[in-house]
């Protein structure tokens, strides 16, 4: 039985609050709320012209994202959300984004600070009721960085 | 008698909307419009590290804000709304914002520019048949300033 | 008869993934893409302090823009949008934007890079079942401008 379109609807919206909190997961630092967002079977793509990285499960998106940015104040947005309902448990989406990274003096960091604008392209899926991200991968349009040796 | 799925969605959207007010009149200093935004018994707290200012009327935001808005450009954007009816004339939101201010030269502000992002968390209450704020508090991510003397 | 609940709703959501559309086309340059977006009479006006620009039909907006865009990457952001439908073929909206724009060395632009804040002021109209956009025009809040001598 297809979904009707108040369900589609009520699907959205859901959607797009768990893009919400997402960011704000993120950006506050609450990584066991950050990783109850993602599907087990994840994947999770942050590659870029800087560096590949390519993650399978929650867990390994916390192992790997959470020392990244200790000692890193970080400012995610996420604007203009496309989404698509694709079935009752399936969806997908595109959200234009903006990061902005900056490492405290002393952080083993190789950049001192990180300005980035893109778009996420995602999947989404429902499971036992609630909607979870199962694929992200992040597209850039520019990204700018700082050098340690600029803040002299 | 709860309130239906579609009158959440119709809530939702009505809220949404009134912070799109919030921000739109502000930055375009439509004052009184920017007043009509609150519960009359409103409580808003835009304490930072840098002072503290909790208000409690319309008539006091607009005595307290408008004189440090003279003569300053401002840019307030918000993001990823995260709203939730509690009631059928309660509701509770975070948004991501970013704000953007920068003084005119002569200005009395002490400071030149600020450059700031963070997180609302607000109250909204049905009054009258429209949404208006009942509570607003802002928590800062990361805020910038920038000095007089760097103008030079 | 008028529209339903759900009909503005869906309406509302549609017209926000059009203008989402016309953000990531553009920021893609995906113009062919861009153009589809418009009304064939749309009444497009992005005149500022530097210039004055109003166009008439989609392949005029491609005739001047892509031009002024070549070499230069761009990013638009769109915020906090305020839909009106006001009938079921036609509605209105204001949306905050963001734009962030850098040519290339070497790029005939008369300036190097540009960074501007405003609102949308839109109309749509709703053309053999799809919404797309039948004016719209530009205000500014506050424009940066860096010329080319700033980059030595």
């Amino acid at each position: 039985m297809p979904m009707t379109q108040i369900e589609q609807l009520l699907a959205i919206e859901a959607i797009k609050r768990l893009k919400a909190s997402y960011f704000r997961f993120v950006d506050t630092k609450d990584w066991e709320a950050f990783a109850s967002l993602f599907a087990e079977d994840v994947l999770f793509d942050i590659s870029s012209g800087h560096f590949d990285c390519i993650l399978h499960s929650p867990r390994e998106i916390l192992e790997v994202v959470t020392p990244r940015l200790r000692d890193c104040v970080t400012v995610h947005h996420g604007h203009c959300p496309e989404i698509t309902i694709t079935s009752d448990t399936t969806a997908e989406g595109v959200w234009a984004m903006e990061d902005k990274l900056r490492w405290a003096e002393g952080s083993d960091s190789p950049i001192r600070a990180l300005h980035g604008y893109g778009h996420y392209h995602e999947t989404y899926r429902k499971i036992g009721g609630e909607w979870r991200i199962q694929s992200m991968k992040l597209t850039r349009l520019r990204l700018d960085t700082e050098p340690w040796e600029a803040a002299g």
